[in-house]
């Protein structure tokens, strides 16, 4: 059982938007035990589009195709699959009622151009779409089934989870699951290293490394017959991964570090504020972007300037004199200092030079001071992120070091 | 002249990665006047790769090939396209020598594994890498002139830049310059009111508009026989859509808003700070992602609690009482106190309800209140994002309206 995956558009080939249903699509179909040998992206010509459509339904199970169906001169999809298919196009009353309604509950008149959405090729079947104006079409092509949907994300997904998902579902060889275990502190070649024996080539699950900004993901793989075998070796690999790797693993799959350091907060019932230089927010916003973080963030402060590390902050100015704003004594004070104004259990800090501008020889671009204050005192971290990242990346790598440092605190603070 | 893009890797095929590189390389190539005819994305698996190649060099004057030239096993690029060519690999040693001082440069042994980077296909010349260990390939195939580069972005581009480019450069039919106009506050309809004979089929350049998350861009693609000609045609859409679509416009191409702040900030000489509840961060983050924040960055604070915004900002208890937090005059209350506290020129605020949780029938999920007080006062705004987008929609949307509050009036004090 094999698909091919297609999208349309001149906006993904001339470059100007970058394709991502057809990478959800193949996680779905992969869920579904349906291996995808190819992507294809075809610029908005009808003949390309034709011979694409043809050459792959004889090459593959299973078509899957997103974009092309709006109510443009350049949606030619549907004009393609039906000269692939050596048919006409058919008109389809109950589709054009349900794009009327679309635009009646928006108390919008139905523009002519978009009639031609309730034209389908003759012997096509049309696939409802509760999020937009366009219906899919699902055809039969050589021997391949072709569910053609729209282009937009969020419709195509719905439709897909909808209506393409439940007739292809028992289709594929058995099952395919995957998990990504997230860890942070060790380098790709250290977790590799840790984990080699199951990474090897043939086994089931596959398991490999993928490292995204300084966060390396082992991608467990797992194939069964059913959804109860496939689920019993990824959960135990996922055991298995995590006994190895402890400490370092911090989440799965959607988890971030942000989440895992909620979680740990929730459970100790500690409250965190923030005290960021360098950083600029980016902590606080990180630690907010979870839902439900009011239970556990307090407050935070952002003090670019010296003058408001020190009157809010209460960093002796003494301090700054003598070792610099970016420095550990000063990470350390402003952490203290933050502690104390928010009444948090514990706080972080940063103090750094996140550049491209403003490094020295002695404080390079990319050095960064963390301070951790908490019940039993403060702890300063120094770390010099390379220089040739750019601004947004150390900033972004500050911003994971302070939370993991975080939530190690945390974890080691329940178990003892 | 048309081109084939294509990238290898299961990685892609399964989805767990979204390939970025095909579109990155068809804006390139399109800035050379090439056009893209499609994207062809494969697994790992050598007769789909060689096929792919023949069939894409088949039916293109250049191929482009992302991924597959690494170290391992499942790296079959260069075996693909040597079978293509009907020819074996050889070694080149300049190449082996370039990867073992990429090594020695890290202390480190180069593994055996890396040897494979130094065999090609006899006949194709390699190009250097000099951001990592595997050379490119350049070869031709039936007509077709094929580059293999790295999957690497950051490698892939390099040698796109240095090498591939600079060979491809004169062959296209003329220059496609692009450039995308980023406008805030109208709805993509409205733009697209406002210029759509510009946007009519068949006018050279060509105009679309594209909405990403509440930011309406106007894409403009200019043809022209050389740079210069290209060159003016897009200054000329630039101007006439700048003209027509006045203090909509905020910046261009990579410019965001808050680099369109910042740039206000600096010519007027003001500075701002930040007093945030439901944005929790997001605005000084925002403002401080631009490199020379520091020279109008105050300071910004994250006040979840309401004991933080009565102690530190200095709001009245009373109004919280009365109005509840999330309220006109407690957003009015933290914008002042904020400008007070940090001494700002001018200081932006939110208390809103970003959700999912903690909506009611008064104040539902997407409910948001901003402040910005300036030397004149202090101007208030009600917002209601619909309920329906998620908890980051929310924090996004409440960030760009505030820090596009602050633009416009940074824009219209200086006119004034």
């Amino acid at each position: 059982m094999h698909a091919i995956v297609m999208s349309m558009g001149n906006e993904l080939t001339s470059g100007q938007t970058v394709d991502t249903n057809s990478a959800w699509l193949s996680r779905q179909l992969a869920a579904l035990g349906i291996s995808v040998r190819r992507h294809i992206t075809v610029a908005d010509e009808l003949d390309v589009i034709r011979a694409a459509l043809d050459a792959a339904a004889r090459d593959a199970d299973v078509v899957l195709t997103t974009g092309g169906i709006g109510p443009t001169e350049d949606d030619l999809t549907r004009h393609a699959l039906a000269a692939a298919m050596g048919v006409g196009l058919e008109f389809h009353a109950p589709s054009l009622e349900h794009i009327r309604e679309f635009f009646a509950r928006r108390s919008r008149d139905m523009p002519e151009a978009n009639r031609i959405q309730a034209m389908f090729p003759a012997g096509s079947t049309p696939i409802e779409n509760i999020c937009g104006t366009a219906p899919g079409i699902q055809a039969k092509l050589h021997q391949a089934d072709v569910f053609v949907m729209p282009g937009v994300p969020r419709e195509m997904r719905v439709m897909f989870e909808r209506s393409v998902a439940p007739l292809l579902a028992g289709r594929g060889a058995g099952v395919i699951l995957m998990r990504t275990v997230h860890t942070f502190g060790a380098g790709e070649s250290d977790v590799g290293t840790t984990i080699r024996d199951l990474m090897r080539r043939g086994r089931n699950p596959t398991v490999g490394t993928t490292a995204q900004q300084t966060i390396i993901g082992v991608r467990i793989q797992a194939a069964g017959r059913d959804f109860a075998e496939a689920r019993r070796l990824l959960d135990a690999d996922t055991a298995e991964l995590r006994r190895r790797l402890g400490d370092l693993v911090f989440g799965e799959d959607d988890e971030t570090l942000a989440d895992a350091v909620g979680a740990q907060l929730l459970r100790t019932g500690q409250t965190v504020a923030t005290a960021e230089s360098c950083t600029g927010g980016l902590i606080a916003k990180s630690l907010t972007d979870v839902s439900g973080s009011s239970a556990y963030f307090l407050s935070g402060l952002v003090t670019y300037s010296n003058e408001a590390k020190v009157r809010l902050l209460a960093v002796p100015e003494a301090l700054i004199l003598e070792h610099g704003a970016v420095s550990a004594p000063v990470a350390e004070a402003m952490a203290v200092g933050g502690r104390r104004l928010f009444g948090a259990d514990c706080a972080l800090s940063t103090t750094g030079i996140a550049g491209p501008t403003g490094g020295t020889a002695t404080k390079p671009v990319g050095l960064v001071f963390f301070g951790l204050a908490h019940a039993g005192g403060c702890e300063v971290h120094e770390r010099r992120f390379g220089s040739e990242l750019t601004r947004k990346e150390i900033r972004d790598r500050a911003r994971k070091f302070a939370l993991n440092l975080l939530r190690l605190r945390l974890l080691h603070a329940s178990s003892a």
